[in-house]
């Protein structure tokens, strides 16, 4: 027992240290475990199980909108990344470097990929022909290495499992449209599959991907107030095409450059499910992505037939909902605590009693809410509490976001806020490089994005006093 | 039209040129593409689908057989893959090194995993405690690097994709049953969905997986007569235990050693796949796996109402097969000889006259046949036509298999047939390395496998001339 008892009791508390919550919700919960080699996790079957179900639903919208996967080579030769200069600038400095081919060393280092939009050109550039060719609407899921120095499981990793969409349009018009486009898809899978409200909007230049024009993203906010920045998308104009002279022959016969466009969604969107919300028990999976959303747990097993009954519910519910029974030998306290951990939304437990009354007791996770129905409601009532409880954990979400949103004049009132508490403080920012620099030397805090619901909290820089109409969200982020 | 003529005339026939003629066709039927990195391929959107509906069987039969997901480390440790001594020796020589983190070398190479044993081991020995965690079912879908020297687009590749499977059990029984599931997983997946008839069969000492106990093949002989190696499975007792400490304690509490299996069918089977199936005119994909199923080419689009006739076409099929509709203004010969190329299993014509008539004319890809059909009948005949033709493409191949499978009674027999036809070729083998070398040497044939389904087709060794009871296929392989 002694072992059982540890995997509940080894949580630490998120008011005592969040930061160490964090790490063991993610071990305990079996969602990944360290390798010997840093910063490189490995996905365990749970994990593993939950980014399947993003990429399910993602792959599908990628699809609906007319991608297509491809797979580009692991190695880029180190004369092709340095092609375009902001972008080598960008990430040059934290890729692994393949020297050695077997016994021999090579005459050219090879980067493990850390994103692939070089390879995606040089690609482009031989098939690109006629302005019929276009758009072309790429996606792979893969993983990237970025040499990172400080890693933690999921919100930065030396290698991390993402996708990376790619395309090429005719016109600039059409790029920006993918750009939005996809922005979009993210925070579908962000809202309504993942129950995590986020705000959109544009990166600043400082924040801005390594080669691009504009960079969109949206962030969240974690419990502690720190906000995550879950998806981004990019638009680089013609920027890439005119060094790797991606052009078509438009209807004219003209040559003209081709618009792009890049976008990826990583396993970080594993870490913001836990630290959206997780509670001090573990993790809490919306119904609509975990891979279990319903486990049975018989009561008195050793009672004639406790254990037929709950295999009769499982088959029927296996019709309406992803279950789980469990009649393994362990006591049903460690089990609750072990599913709890787990995040499974709902739990139904059954026993003697409750077949002699023809009833059984559900079990919310989000909110340990009890609820005895009757058997004959199961099929109608377990879906209905699934989309509840994905209804609920958005709202509590969303509420949170909204409480711990602020706004603030100056850098220094900026600075208190967080100090005191850690969420999104808006604030207007004159559009200089220098003002956001000072407030995150200032105030700790970095520019989220300028939101596109812009509003007017004030009329003048945070910094530098300058009047302006630009809104910043300002945070302390993962 | 230059452009146009060129897709269709360009493929090299099979019969001047086989190796020519399959790179014609991964290339114009777009499978893949050449990146600057030799060796290295670029997954088009065609071939990557292909891939995708491989994965979307596989992963459902490993599902269904228990298996989770996970997803190791990119990289390992030199000192971790030195482990296993039989195992490194294996893999060492054809290993890319990573020996630069950013800006700073490494106090220790890491390799780019060329299959991930060692990775799992050392995971494992962290989390196995008891017989109650056995087995543990893993798989992964990856890529892997080896530094081939002579490469060719899916058939040996630097990098290729594939999926490992790792699994750990109690007993050496279960460990062995697994093995021999799993090969009958790969089986199943080229029999069933790809229409390559295989043969079962254990490989020798010599062509066992680096560390392994034994390996279990599938073999398939391709149009031009060599062999190709289809999918792997190896039982490896519990060597890889006894190095990395992987124990249990069992029911009585003693600890014992876990006993394990790997198995791996990477994107090779691909170009089994082509060399199998393929003609003169391109690809021929068996419907069951083929991203398109049937295509439709209206005739005289200008014409009134035949679009419009096509589309309905269109919406009616999508509900019994997956259908595309091309109604660019190509030309209707140019887009059949595209169609063709891509193997697309069944194309319907439609044009005014077959309006006027009620029907529709069906043409074969594999054999070219043409019927006619009422339009009425479309449902119906449609997926009829196609498992005809997925029936008739194993029949064909399982007839080229045994017409090219012959017996011989010396090594210089062996020699004589293969010079004259490759194939296979049954012969008689005393279990000695030597006389295997001696095979190799004198008639350039490697021996495929030990059949699961042994026969007596001579009472001696074809090398030392000992007597023997067991058989060999030998074969000249990819």
């Amino acid at each position: 027992m002694e072992k059982e008892k540890k995997l509940v009791e080894a949580i630490t508390p998120m008011d005592e240290d969040f930061a160490k919550w964090y790490t063991d919700v993610v071990l305990k919960a079996e969602l990944c475990d360290y390798s010997n080699l840093k910063g490189f996790i490995i996905y365990r079957p749970y994990g593993y199980a939950i980014w399947e179900n993003i990429q399910k639903f993602m792959d599908a919208r990628f699809k609906e909108t007319g991608h297509e996967n491809v797979c580009m080579p692991l190695l880029i030769p180190e004369s092709l990344l340095q092609k375009e200069k902001d972008h080598v600038a960008g990430f040059a400095p934290e890729v692994a470097w393949v020297t050695q081919g077997g016994s021999e060393p090579l005459t050219e280092r090879l980067c493990v990929r850390p994103t692939s939009e070089v390879l995606f050109c040089e690609h482009w550039a031989k098939i690109v022909q006629s302005y019929k060719d276009l758009p072309l609407l790429y996606n792979q899921w893969n993983s990237v290495v970025r040499w990172e120095k400080t890693t933690r499981p999921f919100l930065r990793g030396a290698e991390f499992l993402w996708q990376e969409g790619h395309t090429i349009h005719a016109t600039k018009e059409d790029a920006m449209a993918e750009t939005i486009q996809m922005l979009e898809v993210y925070v579908e899978t962000c809202e309504e599959l993942l129950a995590i409200p986020v705000i959109k909007g544009r990166k600043t230049e400082k924040e801005r991907f390594a080669g691009a024009e504009a960079t969109y993203t949206i962030e969240s906010l974690m419990h502690d107030g720190k906000a995550l920045q879950c998806g981004t998308s990019h638009y680089f104009g013609d920027g890439f095409a005119r060094v790797f002279d991606i052009q078509y022959a438009d209807k004219e016969g003209k040559l003209q450059y081709v618009h792009q466009t890049s976008w990826g969604l990583s396993t970080r969107i594993i870490g913001a499910l836990v630290m959206v919300h997780g509670d001090d028990s573990g993790l809490v999976l919306p119904p609509r992505m975990a891979p279990t959303q319903v486990v049975i747990i018989p009561i008195a097993t050793h009672k004639e037939g406790v254990v037929e009954k709950a295999t009769e519910l499982k088959n029927r519910l296996n019709k309406v909902a992803r279950v789980k029974l469990d009649v393994s030998d362990k006591m049903p306290g460690w089990k609750f605590s072990e599913y709890e951990m787990k995040g499974i939304p709902l739990r139904i437990e059954i026993g003697p009693k409750d077949i002699e009354k023809n009833q059984v007791v559900l079990v919310r996770r989000d909110n340990r809410e009890k609820t005895v129905i009757s058997m004959d409601e199961l099929e109608a009532k377990v879906p209905e509490m699934l989309e509840a409880i994905q209804k609920d954990l958005y709202d509590k979400a969303q509420k949170l976001q909204t409480a711990k949103t602020t706004s603030a004049q100056s850098m220094e009132e900026l600075r208190d806020i967080l100090d005191k508490q850690a969420g999104f403080v808006k604030g207007m920012w004159c559009g200089d490089r220098a003002c956001e620099d000072k407030v995150k030397e200032v105030a700790a805090a970095s520019s989220r994005c300028l939101p596109f619901d812009q509003e007017k909290v004030g009329e003048t820089c945070i910094c530098c006093g300058k009047p302006t109409e630009t809104l910043v969200i300002w945070g302390r982020a993962y």
